[in-house]
């Protein structure tokens, strides 16, 4: 189905059979590595790295080489579409991003540039030096944040707990607020085509803040927004949608023309299957459980491999890999994911396709 | 069934028909009104505020006198119990509680105490100037942390997005976080059998960080230590439970010894019901609604009294409500609570118990 010589994850997220479940582990990339550090050290600000196509293709193919993931997710931020909007960050250590300048009427939407491709064609050089290095090893991984999340730190300044700001906007200006959403969306589908044709295999949209919307706000804010993402970009590659905390919403990202589901460790894995209609899904082991023994990760392993099933799935955990987290753990959570998919697929007798 | 003039609150979370819906909101002391900060402004500290009995029944009766709630809920704070134990805390100013010296091993889990009533004694001096001068109006609701919440601030030593620390614990040492939660229980139900005595008509138990645990660990870790407290309390007053952020658990919380499910902004009331049992639910409208225009909370308003239904409902919010608050909102919200619903049972022609 195409010239990947690893191509598990790509065949998971069609639904297409698999000899073993593939794993990756989102923010896998430009946390835990001391190899990672080691490039990151050499550049001033996070910044400056960023918008460096080299060093972010180096990081990006680390985990690939280290670790033994099946795919590899292009280091980047979700905060560089803003940024190429007009509305420009500032990534304080430790404390996260910083909006200088929130958005904060009507003006500042109209101020918004929606053509963002030229601004962004350091994230595209990276995809496209990662992929000619890659070789065709793994796929490579493309993203951008979900409008209502972009809304969110457009609004607000910076993150938040509640994000009260950002929420006020939705019941105070609904109409502006589907303007800018708009806006964001219309750049995010420029720039998601563009990451496909400069070699992304696969695209994930992260809605990170999802979950501090209640049901109905998601829907008529978060959802349509990723519809309008998924409908654009599903015909040129497959499409995962996770929306952290938005554990209402499964049953109705099921209906969108996505391939895969992402899943945070707040929901059991049968529950998951049960709404997620037939999509492929994502997750979902809980990112602090590397921090467990040896032996208790391969029991969360085998667990979560049981729950979600070998097939239409693609194992990862919750949530990004916390910082702190010991190499050999993620290490040994990748070979438990290997070892044991591939054996239950080889006992359940499941047919292969070449 | 009381001497209390009104006796909604006690009478929903039984299950008995009310004549309308009650209603209360979480943080109502404290938080929003200009009466509140009068007093605050004349303690130099958080701590020595809420140590004050006399202050903090003033506090706690403002709400009703001046909002028209129909219940009042003791001015104190969650983490007056870890202290009691031995674990002490700082309030810093907009940055939340800070915890100088954290729990590290089991050592420092054997040095904390119990017997904490004694301890404890300015909050039961609260409660009983509190029950004198509301003068049977309302009941008066007293609380405690759920026993994960708590061991969740000793452990990581502040407020987090994640508690890493605290959840790692659970990972790595699973003995002594059982042998922590089960001291945190038994003084819990020490404390809340003396707000009983002094005075409290209900208990409500805080699980304010029971949302970043998987459900596995939540049933583990949390909720049979909040089942400990259900049945040692419910003999003796009823008892709400709200875990925020547990959607997972509303079911296996329906077959707790509690009155009340409390429900966060993040469900929708339809499933609430559905998974709730038999059980009183409380909620739920998003804290942010309160920014909006009045129409727009009328509107709210309807949506989820109609979807709960007016009978075994307690109106609240999601969660606490936001110091930025309009109090006039806050009183419109009120006031639309007990319009709609007193129209709908009239309409609907519900019988009324005396």
């Amino acid at each position: 189905m195409s010239t990947l010589k690893n191509d598990l994850l790509l065949k998971a997220a069609l639904g297409l059979p698999t000899n073993r479940t593939p794993v990756w582990l989102m923010r896998q990339a430009g946390r835990i590595l001391p190899e990672y550090r080691a490039v990151r050290s050499k550049f001033d600000g996070f910044k400056s790295f960023v918008k460096n196509p080299e060093a972010a293709a180096e990081v990006t193919i680390q985990p690939v080489d280290i670790l033994g993931v099946d795919a590899a997710i292009i280091f980047s931020d979700i905060l560089v579409v803003p940024e190429a909007m007009g509305c420009d960050y500032q990534m304080e250590e430790k404390k996260g991003p910083y909006f200088p300048k929130t958005i904060e009427n009507e003006d500042d939407i109209h101020a918004l540039s929606i053509e963002i491709e030229t601004s962004l064609t350091y994230v595209l050089d990276a995809i496209k030096i990662t992929k000619k290095a890659l070789n065709n090893r793994v796929p490579l991984i493309g993203f951008a944040g979900a409008p209502w999340t972009i809304f969110a730190y457009m609004t607000e300044g910076s993150g938040s707990k509640t994000f009260t700001k950002a929420r006020a906007w939705l019941y105070q200006k609904p109409e502006l607020s589907h303007l800018l959403l708009q806006k964001i969306t219309s750049a995010t589908i420029t720039y998601l085509k563009a990451q496909v044709a400069s070699g992304a295999d696969l695209i994930q949209i992260f809605d990170s803040w999802a979950g501090i919307l209640s049901p109905a706000l998601h829907r008529e804010f978060s959802q349509q927004y990723i519809a309008q993402i998924c409908n654009a970009l599903q015909p040129l590659a497959p499409v995962t949608v996770f929306g952290k905390g938005a554990h209402h919403a499964i049953e109705e990202t099921a209906l969108l023309n996505c391939n895969v589901i992402g899943i945070d460790w707040n929901m059991e894995p049968l529950e998951a299957r049960k709404l997620g209609g037939n999509k492929t899904l994502q997750g979902n082991l809980d990112p602090c459980a590397l921090f467990a023994p040896n032996e208790e990760i391969k029991r969360l392993v085998k667990t979560m491999i049981d729950q979600f099933g070998t097939q239409r799935y693609i194992a990862n955990l919750g949530h990004g890999v916390y910082p702190e987290t010991d190499k050999e753990k993620v290490k040994y959570f990748i070979e438990n994911v290997k070892e044991y998919s591939a054996n239950l697929v080889a006992k359940n007798n499941l047919i292969i396709s070449a």
